[in-house]
């Protein structure tokens, strides 16, 4: 027996699956169009089938960003990169403990975290291949300068279970439109430049040169020296990623169904799908709100509270009654992922199927480590 | 053997238990004082552990706004108010399916709504009190008339299996300082004198007049009429809450303790506690950041990633180093405990308890549906 859209209790994200396979596959021949290694960051989807099929289209490994998320991926892939600093013993723990048949790579940019990890390293008996992070525009983790990355880069060498593997930046600055990030790219390259050569005098040219997210995407093989791509939300894609044309509007995959449970106020209408299923992420281009109606682009949600999101009818002459579903395109789809335990796949208006967002969440915070040695310290 | 903080992965939501208590004491105590009915809100604990609690300390009921928080919380609780539109089949269906033991009371703005309501019940062989949900300012939800509202409690006093027990409101527009709450409040009061005198004009008196959330909670009794309040962010505080005045900064009992992780970019500290553990959540007074350490409450997260805080330096002389673990008051905690699957209840430095988030979540979207009828029309 089908079930059909109507039957969920909403709010629920849902999957088209037909445009999931098409930008899964779209992204892979990219890649290998232009000889960029694919390596998706499964923040986005946190789910093991998915990145199943990534490596199944030719990604050369995945990359996470939390550890739980490392340890649900190693189930389906050998080569992870961890691009998150390695500090704390806690997470230096579950990374020695990651299975040894995995290869894990690790960003970092800080001598005394990789002091750290080597000890991890040597703990878990495995060795850990290092990627210097270097910040190229972003400003929020990363080596400043080529000498320190030099520095680093050494100081990796030197350590018994560590190996130098390259360099790896966050192009997270770069938030133009795809038509306009030319300049953006070109600076990249350069800085990109400086950094290699850089690592080539200290003898230590780099193997990986890592960078790449969704919205810059489909430009990076217009970057001199870029070796592998790192993108995540373009599985799901969302509202900004189609505002600055990194996608066209029918490739959102995944909308947030949602039922409208109140006309009783004038001028708009309020769904059940709030801060607590949308979050309450702005839209990284022009426009308003907080996520905009698959079918009425034109209507956003202008306000939310924790369970209830405020459509502003004020530019459509789409009326809705008390009980109709909407499909809402979320601003930064990652986001209602990482809210929900369950997405939906349907096709058309048919359910088609349904997975866990299995990597979601954090893992143990205490069970293991309770039977561990005390660690008293002031904070 | 004594697990300490220090042992925690971060990021991970700490509750002093102290504090909780005393938070939990105090609003028991205001209500009992003032001759008002409490009925916390649950959505900010989600736990049925803390929900019990409040019961024991005086709460005639708990009030919930998803299904899921209702059916973990009728495990404990025997009088449930869903202040949430009955919109929707299958939410309707989890509410006729609630157990038959638990009085359950639902607040509804729309006729149209009650009539399914009414289906609802009569299919669950069950009665449901409905209170009339008015909009007195936050213009959200609910009739925007006096007229209106004794139209729809009529509409309730005819339904065979619905019984009017009094109006609704969420007085969430309310978001002066405490102390500077008395005209909003003195309005408030004209506003709900209308209302209940229309419903006695009409032979239906309101037994209940349901008002109040954490921010105007305290000055509630100064509001004529209102009979029952629905505080939940009490029990945990926020930044917000303590910077309107409506509580200590010490009085905030829920933090996330974060982990220094990249100090490579100057004037600044990135924490591991980004949007996936914050929220993106303004601070609704003056201030801002999406939260502030509690030790240090001049430096406020000023920008964040999905798993990045940058914590801003510039008005400290505090200098975290790596791997220093840190205690962020979060802007909004409602949102925070629902991006987490469990709690970890602290007393100092010691670890004491832990508990989940029973309530988070949606529960069964498509489960138990699957083998009803199939409904299918068009969205």
């Amino acid at each position: 027996m089908t079930t059909y859209l109507e039957q969920l209790e909403t709010p629920v994200p849902i999957v088209d699956m037909d445009r999931l396979a098409f930008n899964l596959d779209r992204m892979a021949a990219y890649a290998t169009l232009h000889g960029l290694q694919l390596r998706p960051h499964v923040k986005t989807h946190k789910s093991p089938r998915i990145a199943a099929d990534q490596l199944r289209l030719g990604a050369v490994g995945l990359t996470c960003a939390t550890l739980r998320e490392a340890e649900v991926m190693a189930e389906v892939c050998e080569d992870l990169l961890v691009a998150y600093p390695p500090v704390g013993a806690a997470r230096l723990e579950r990374l020695a403990r990651l299975p040894r048949a995995v290869r894990v790579t690790v960003a970092a940019d800080d001598a005394n975290a990789l002091d750290a990890l080597n000890v991890a390293a040597r703990l878990g008996q495995r060795q850990f291949d290092v990627l210097v992070e270097a910040d190229l525009g972003m400003h929020r983790v990363g080596v400043s300068s080529p000498e320190r990355a030099v520095a680093i880069a050494k100081h990796i060498d030197r350590a018994s279970a560590l190996n130098f593997a390259g360099m790896l930046f966050y192009p997270g600055h770069i938030r133009e439109a795809v038509g306009e990030q030319g300049a953006a790219l070109s600076q990249l390259g350069a800085n990109i430049a400086t950094y290699v050569q850089a690592f080539e005098a200290a003898g230590l040219p780099p193997r990986i040169v890592s960078g790449g997210s969704t919205p810059a995407a489909w430009r990076m093989h217009e970057v001199p020296g870029v070796t592998e791509v790192r993108p995540g939300t373009y599985v799901y894609n969302d509202r900004t990623t189609a505002m600055i044309g990194a996608c066209d509007w029918d490739d959102c995959a995944l909308t947030v169904l949602a039922t409208v449970v109140s006309v009783a106020v004038k001028g708009q209408a309020v769904i059940d799908a709030g801060t607590k299923a949308l979050g309450r992420e702005p839209l990284r281009a022009e426009g308003d709100g907080y996520g905009a109606l698959l079918d009425h682009p034109e209507v956003v949600v202008s306000r939310m509270s924790e369970e209830h999101g405020i459509l502003d009818l004020s530019k459509t002459d789409w009326r809705p009654r008390l009980g109709d579903q909407v499909r809402v395109v979320p601003n930064h789809v990652c986001i209602v992922v990482h809210l929900f335990d369950e997405i939906i796949g349907v096709r058309g208006h048919a359910v088609e199927t349904r997975w866990p967002v299995e990597a979601r969440g954090r893992g143990p915070a205490l069970d293991e480590l309770a039977e561990g040695p005390s660690r008293p310290r002031a904070v």
